[in-house]
């Protein structure tokens, strides 16, 4: 009898507890749809104010370039409001309302293997964390990038007695396919978050990536000859190890002139210090010379590889593609340095020019 | 001097423009950062309110229980009890409020591909729409997954006078390389967005990534006695286009059974179909048999592939690698075929001794 009254007594208890639970599920479950909907319409608003301000700015910007080639406005005067204009549009892109910019698309390469899922940050700080984290994937990166074609090529001479196994090669040749799928996904989140990346260095990626895939599925152990037989695959290591070097070079350098070039106002925060030459000033003239040899060099395996399967010693269509890959990635790098380099020397004649708040000219890095 | 005067008229209507703009700007910056820290300090509460909600619901599963045990509780009234708590958790999981709830990690696949960037949705209508991507991602491959291989084996047999080039199988093994890549983010996303997925069927997927890289490796043309060397890639493409034929098969079922167990409210939205036989109960006969039929057809083609290495005919190390995969593969899908199979027979004894509003008691889909 005692049994059954305490047992009601905990049904009655436990079913009041059980009741008032659901009344707050219910009840957080109002607060978050009214919360939900309401940053909608409101996010919506500022999403259309911040467009429509957008627009403003480019047609502004036209017009007052028909004006100064009309001769209706003097180009002193159109130079600083020119960069007045730059100022807003700076504070548009680079304040809380960037949130509220139209994205860019995707892009297929994202959709291709992440589906439509968003993978743009609204606030700014996690947006730069990301663009740090990219960063440092870059710095540990070029550490291997030095180490894995050295080691290989030590182990070569000192242990496996000029030839090299294939596994420990095709071992590289793998990570070097994630590294490189990687770095395509992260350059492509990054463009969404609104870091002006030149897209060579993203096809550039694209085209490391095949190339990669390609270097898997070509045999490498051959016995009698390997010395020659295995050139290509020896030329490649050695390129490896310069853009190692490059790489290393570029990333502490370009990472110093991007925390400067964000101090003075000139570069956003999103953009990415791939673009080899760019916001390099200083130690320019230490660093192109490095890029074109790298290129130069890039292209002259491109060529060996093609001339190895022209004279027939190995007639494997991996060879000639990986060839034509390189000269391809070796050109578009070339001509991509360039067009930084004379972008990068048209500013500072402009600036020389003009020689008004410099820190406030617009960048050319389209 | 007219000239001068248009000039002057046009600077100041400019002037004017680009002020103006520059307040506007200014303006939405404010307007901007303030919503922006409106609506976290709104989402801080509300995740403080839902993880609450939560622990107060696990508290009370747990105070039920035991008061069941000590006998302090009526078994009956324990499961009317047990249910009603389950709605207000179903409340919490699958109405707006999910976006509130603590987010599982990404887990270190998604950050070595993507680094540190969010990929979960808050919106309840855009998650399902990567759900329904994904669904219709597994269709697309389904079908291609069937395609490939017979045009493989069809052209070897028609064309290829019994002996398969390497370029298209190579092709092939690249495309099922970006294939399970990408089974693998989509999976990883969706678990992120609150699918309770098995995590064998994302482990199931990385080895797949781990077999298609080695067997892209792997030499496959071999001209004297090539019949017997490519025994090993003749039975891996009839498994795949019996994976195909399943993989159809269960794509048409389980999301079938899906939309009719979200209409009744026992599946979570997210819930996703790869769990092979979760959700299937009428065509549980038709499937499980293939199932089964399946795995033991994987792991015979594993033990195929060790006894053509042991025996000596290929002796590269990626026959046996590969061999021991499928196995372990299939030992995983096994396992866990055999347990959603017996969860659900729990389930359905279960469901017979309470008799008590079935739609409505918790899934045993752990």
């Amino acid at each position: 009898m005692g049994d059954s009254k305490s047992n009601s007594n905990s049904d009655r208890a436990v079913g009041e507890e059980v009741s008032r639970l659901i009344d707050s599920a219910k009840e957080l479950q109002d607060s978050a749809s009214s919360l939900i909907s309401r940053t909608t319409r409101e996010d919506e608003a500022l999403r259309q104010r911040a467009l429509a301000l957008d627009s403003a700015i480019r047609t502004l910007r036209c017009s007052i370039s028909s004006l100064v080639r009309n001769g209706n406005l003097d180009p002193k005067e159109a130079d600083k409001l020119e960069e007045e204009l730059y100022r807003s549009s700076y504070i548009l892109s680079e304040g809380d309302a960037a949130a509220f910019i139209p994205r860019k698309s995707h892009g297929r390469f994202l959709s291709m293997f992440l589906g439509p899922i968003n993978v743009r940050a609204t606030r700014k700080d996690v947006q730069l964390k990301v663009k740090e984290e990219y960063n440092s994937f870059r710095d540990r990166t070029a550490f291997l990038f030095l180490f894995f074609p050295s080691l290989l090529l030590v182990l070569r001479t000192w242990i496996w007695g000029g030839c090299l196994p294939a596994l420990p090669v095709q071992l590289y040749q793998a990570w070097l396919l994630y590294l490189y799928t990687g770095l395509a996904l992260r350059e492509n989140i990054l463009r969404v978050n609104g870091s002006d990346i030149r897209p060579w260095w993203i096809y550039h990626h694209y085209f490391a990536m095949a190339m990669a895939l390609i270097s898997l599925t070509w045999e490498i152990e051959r016995e009698p000859d390997c010395a020659q037989k295995q050139r290509g695959v020896q030329l490649f290591l050695k390129w490896a190890i310069m853009q190692g070097v490059a790489m290393l070079l570029q990333n502490r350098y370009q990472r110093q002139r991007l925390y400067t070039r964000i101090a003075l106002g000139k570069a956003r925060r999103m953009d990415v210090v791939w673009g080899e030459t760019a916001g390099v000033e200083g130690q320019l003239w230490l660093l192109a010379p490095i890029l074109f040899i790298l290129q130069g060099f890039e292209a002259y395996v491109g060529m060996l590889l093609l001339k190895t399967a022209l004279v027939g010693v190995v007639s494997e269509w991996q060879v000639t593609t990986c060839g034509i890959l390189l000269i391809i990635m070796a050109a578009g790098n070339f001509a991509n340095t360039v067009e930084t380099l004379l972008a990068k020397s048209r500013f500072k004649a402009k600036m020389k020019k003009s020689k008004s708040k410099p820190e406030l000219n617009p960048q050319s890095h389209s």
